[in-house]
């Protein structure tokens, strides 16, 4: 479902992050200025399950083409700002195993002073996504946000280090904290990201995914654990904002769900690992912007097979006594 | 089930391999010359699902103490060569991160000239795992064999480099060739574990096995594919022998169904995992050697509720509409 004409009152998900032009290098390509940022890659993919609002800032470089790409998608748009000075522009480049990147540059631009504001329609949403960014830009969200009922945090290596007091404070005030295993392991001191999950479940959120990027993802709770792997990709052309576009398709399945309870987070992650697998099939935001509800569903009930060992075409027999 | 005394006729599963004594250093402790080698954790893990006889070798030096091992497992010995000389011995160090270990010595001493002989109780066997051993030795096996249903080979990157023709014709005469993801890469040349496992299945196995250590492991095959996570380990005592109890538990558990078909692959496939979770939460063998079966059930149980996110604990709903 798609946001519609007569959508009227709260945006169910308010998705709060960076949005981006950026240039990234692979051993097989590169692409100059591409739609990115936190920000865009998770609404895009939660814009397939329902209404979201995105709240981010862009500068007066930005191009009307991608204002266009989150309206054609539906995601509302009066949380976007624009001021003046350029986009937050990154560039980092890729090695053949498509691992974390390294950066070649990255001008904050408009995005260093960005503070964000919810329009008074996103206030009251239930769920919320507070993408990579200061923990000081987080707490503002925070504090303007009116009883939400299911907030998701991300963070990195650089607040970790330099701003640890207030990351603590936004870890105790969400119910889950969703980063990569660098992150957990960082912010525990625990190689064992199960030991790491503990910790930071200690530290307030009821739920913790530790992303593993290729590798699947981990949810961990007081009421279970959940493992599932990547949905197999065969050609990763630009693994930019993967991680955004799962906690895109996670929480646009959970808002969908309307119940937070053990058994949608599970089928949250089923989703969020199908959109990041999208994500990462064509530079920037490019495949998740021209993608059907078909396609997605499609790849939902492959990945199910998938996970549960049980694919149609399993017919050969041998008997062997 | 353990091999029983009523047990008489072929074994049903045979596991070739080597047979070692290894010094290991974790950045958490160390041990001398524990019981190691292919076929110990293979045999050891395939053990608790069925009868399983052994073929290596060991020299003068080789203790009592660790006959007995295999002999409590109720593992079939008279595979088991003793030969002047010393037993294989290999150390190894790992890292904090308890991945690939950076080999410090490694003597092959009798296993250097190590001739496999099939007792003739195992010639008829339906299953049969070839451990990492040199081609030349897998293809005297393979000649030796009479009407084997299902065979299993793993392998490395040595063999990869220095005896490819021969590893052809391995490859080209089992059902399932199981490695590492480094090895799958280095067969294909592919980057893409998907696209070298499809190299893999065009040399010949119905069946590839990508192994991905703590990331868990991916089956391919033309009737579908599967993928597991790692059954989660909250302390990796010693990571050494952990592909070959995934081996021995995926082989005792496909020769115990005595089926094969896709569906008793998958399921071998869990036993694979939990099997291997187990191996590795001790040096050596000993952790796999001292298991009870209700232990091992537990663990199976627990690890289905981890992959399909179904814990019985799942109990707190909150609404959000």
């Amino acid at each position: 479902m798609k946001i519609s004409d007569e959508y009227s009152g709260r945006v169910p998900l308010v998705v709060v992050g960076a949005v981006e032009l950026d240039t990234v290098i692979t051993p097989f390509a590169q692409k100059w200025n591409v739609l990115g940022g936190s920000s865009s890659y998770a609404s895009l993919a939660a814009s397939f399950f329902g209404p979201v609002g995105m709240v981010g800032v862009v500068g007066m470089d930005f191009p009307r083409a991608c204002i266009e790409t989150y309206r054609r998608a539906g995601i509302e748009t009066s949380g976007l700002k624009t001021e003046k000075g350029k986009t937050f522009r990154w560039s980092g480049e890729y090695q053949l195993n498509m691992n974390s990147p390294r950066t070649i540059s990255s001008e904050l631009n408009v995005f260093a002073g960005f503070k964000p504001e919810l329009p008074e329609s996103y206030r009251k949403s239930p769920f919320l996504f507070l993408a990579n960014m200061s923990p000081t830009m987080q707490l503002d969200v925070l504090s303007q946000a009116r009883h939400p009922r299911f907030i998701v945090a991300d963070t990195m290596d650089l607040w970790i280090k330099t701003d640890r007091t207030k990351l603590n404070k936004v870890i105790s005030q969400v119910d889950m904290l969703m980063v990569r295993d660098v992150e957990a392991r960082m912010l525990s001191g625990h190689q064992s990201v199960i030991k790491a999950a503990r910790d930071i479940l200690r530290m307030g959120p009821d739920y913790v995914v530790v992303r593993k990027g290729e590798h699947g993802a981990m949810l961990f709770s007081r009421f279970g654990m959940f493992i599932i792997p990547a949905y197999p990709v065969e050609d990763v052309e630009d693994p930019t904002g993967a991680g955004d576009s799962f906690a895109g398709g996670f929480l646009g399945s959970l808002a969908k769900a309307e119940i937070v309870d053990y058994r949608t987070v599970c089928e949250a992650m089923v989703c969020g690992s199908v959109m990041a697998s999208f994500g990462v099939e064509a530079f920037g935001v490019n495949r998740l912007a021209s993608l059907s509800k078909s396609e997605i569903n499609q790849r939902i009930s492959h990945f199910r097979t998938i996970m549960t060992g049980c694919e149609k075409r399993a017919q050969k027999k041998l008997a062997v006594v």
